[in-house]
């Protein structure tokens, strides 16, 4: 069976000056926070030692977020496809864009394109200022991205902001009832207002929760795990947050987690395959 | 033992007409992602074929809620009195009133009294335009409700709205603090903000929860079922959204609960005895 | 193994006169709604019983938690340094302050100093006007003690405000961040937004929870749990809530909590300790 890590940042070229990696000391406080231990791909930030550790984990592919903020650095969408052609069929990329002025995201929407990148993130909850996923500068984005068919990620969980209400759910409510047409994934399924974002996804077909590194042993996790039993399955995405997350060990614990197999493997890859196109069933 | 439906709407007169019955593909899409089978009482929309599933699924009472709304339809209160008239001593009518304006609204108010209907439900989420609970201009339609010992259904919950706020408790917790002596059921239950809604009606002793189609195998169940069985026994009514739930394969779930029997017995019958004066006991 | 008692109002002085003790008819239908019977020190307002049902329970040391508010009663700040030094070694005195003045506040807060009083309580939400947790108009008084090192009380939670906004986690959530060398103990845990109050200590490592009567039984109890069982036991504080819960009741039923040993160490005294400086280790 394949699996799709629909949240992957390798330890090479602009990741490696990004908070996740330039600062060790925060990241590992996290990672064991979670009850893991740090990866030795990423106390090494070596991708030959990734590789290695997705084979392990059985990750076919990796999805390598970019990301442009104001807090948490920046990864220029060149490097995302770089590392994408570097690791020929192990990686997709999905670059990101400036939410802080319009003609600037547009302008990184359409680069992404051009480098065959599938979607773009967009951070808007971390930039300078920070915004909300309904604020309306980031209506004319939104707009440009369903009438051209691109797909976006939003973080809205987890540390996503200044204060949590930058990841509660009506944000993203709004805007997905704005933007029908525009699928939007949302990372770290905004976490933790689990309640509240699984009935987002309820009435909301466009929106894909991936919650990440907030899915196992923490709190809402019941919620997650429910949702996914019933009407969720085919909304929710598989993604360790690495480097937060060590791939084997996440992989072991999601597989312990009592999700039924045919949701379980909407959730692994086939939901991922149908969003990506890539053909692997 | 008794059971009384607390939101049945059967296939009948002005029903037919309101999304429930009109859109059948969404409501069955509804029926499926709750993990049932659409009723055959719904897909031929028989009365004989409801109420031979009302017996068989040991449902004694059905309370028809009537509805005046912009979005999902409206059902006439005559239908809803006709609906009670031609089915002796097997439904109890609840009416409806249009909240987009005080003097309408208590016109309709005292028709639903005139018709001898229960209680009145409102619906001010889907209405046009959508109002939240606490809204001012709903005010006076509350007062001559408190004033007139009228008891008011309220749909909070589910997709009440053009997004989740209208369905945050707060607005309700707000409402009923300034009326404390009106009598609210909250359809829907306030999913999905069931640990706020539970603690608003920890509070709020006016307030009674009908979680209906958003109680069974869903985020939020298991936070339902905490309060049932401690505190909130006696606020919480039993409803299977009927036609969006099959009657006999809901009791069936319903049953299995883990709700221990005295509270059980309250939720079923006895909280609808005492608050409609069915003599049941 | 001690155990601190991190809410505990004993029958005496000043707290004869607010709202637990005054009103015991309102008081008892809490303690019954949360399962348990009135404790025999409480309906005698005796001390010297209280002081027994210390030892039978093992609760080694009692946080005495004063209070100003306008709707709960007041407790003067010297009749808490009274009571501790009249029980010497039993109990841990917690001053309050009036929130709706700051030069009055700033007064009260070295007076605490003055009596020895380990920390200020505050309830803004019971005060008149009743105040957020991020009012502006408090931070005057949150810069005051965390310029001069003094942690908070703040009650947040439960019925603590005129709605369920004043509980609101992204209240309490700002103000951490905007203070973060100030340290804040949450009474009541922010319950019942479970999930969201916990991401907050997960963000937040200046913010204490203590559920106290809404840990047990009540919805919201299994994101505690699962949240204590990972990062958040060094950040959870035991307490009864007395006179609300009876001393020996209430332990028992923590200790029969799915709470792993290291975890329930750090809640029973470990944090206390560390917080209060007690040398319990």
């Amino acid at each position: 069976m394949p699996i799709v890590d629909f949240r992957l940042r390798p330890p090479s070229r602009g990741f490696l000056a990004t908070k996740i990696y330039a600062n060790a000391a925060n990241r590992d406080r996290y990672t064991r926070r979670l009850g893991f231990e740090p990866a030795a791909s990423v106390q090494a930030q070596s991708m030959p030692l990734l590789l290695q550790e997705m084979d392990a984990a059985g990750i076919t592919r990796g999805i390598v977020v970019g990301r442009t903020t104001a807090t948490l650095g920046s990864v220029p969408n060149e490097d995302v496809a770089a590392i994408v052609a570097e690791n020929a069929g192990r990686f997709i990329g999905i670059g990101s864009a400036d939410t802080t002025d319009r003609r600037r995201a547009v302008a990184m929407i359409e680069e992404c394109r051009r480098l065959g990148l599938a979607m773009v993130n967009l951070e808007p909850g971390v930039m300078e200022p920070p915004l909300h996923a309904d604020d309306r500068r980031l209506y004319p984005i939104y707009a440009h991205c369903e009438d051209t068919g691109m797909p976006l990620v939003i973080m809205a969980g987890g540390g996503a902001g200044p204060d949590i209400t930058y990841t509660a759910p009506a944000h993203m409510d709004r805007m997905l009832a704005d933007f029908p047409k525009l699928t939007v994934i949302c990372s770290h399924g905004g976490w933790p207002w689990v309640q509240e974002m699984v009935s987002v996804a309820f009435r909301r077909p466009n929106l894909y929760l991936c919650p990440d590194m907030y899915l196992i042993d923490l709190p809402g996790m019941d919620d997650y795990l429910r949702a996914a039993n019933s009407f969720l399955a085919e909304q929710l995405l598989f993604g360790t947050a690495y480097p937060f997350c060590p791939l084997g060990p996440y992989v072991e614990r999601f597989m312990q987690l009592d999700i039924k197999v045919p949701a379980r493997e909407m959730i692994l890859w086939r939901n991922a395959d149908r969003l990506l196109d890539l053909s692997l069933a």
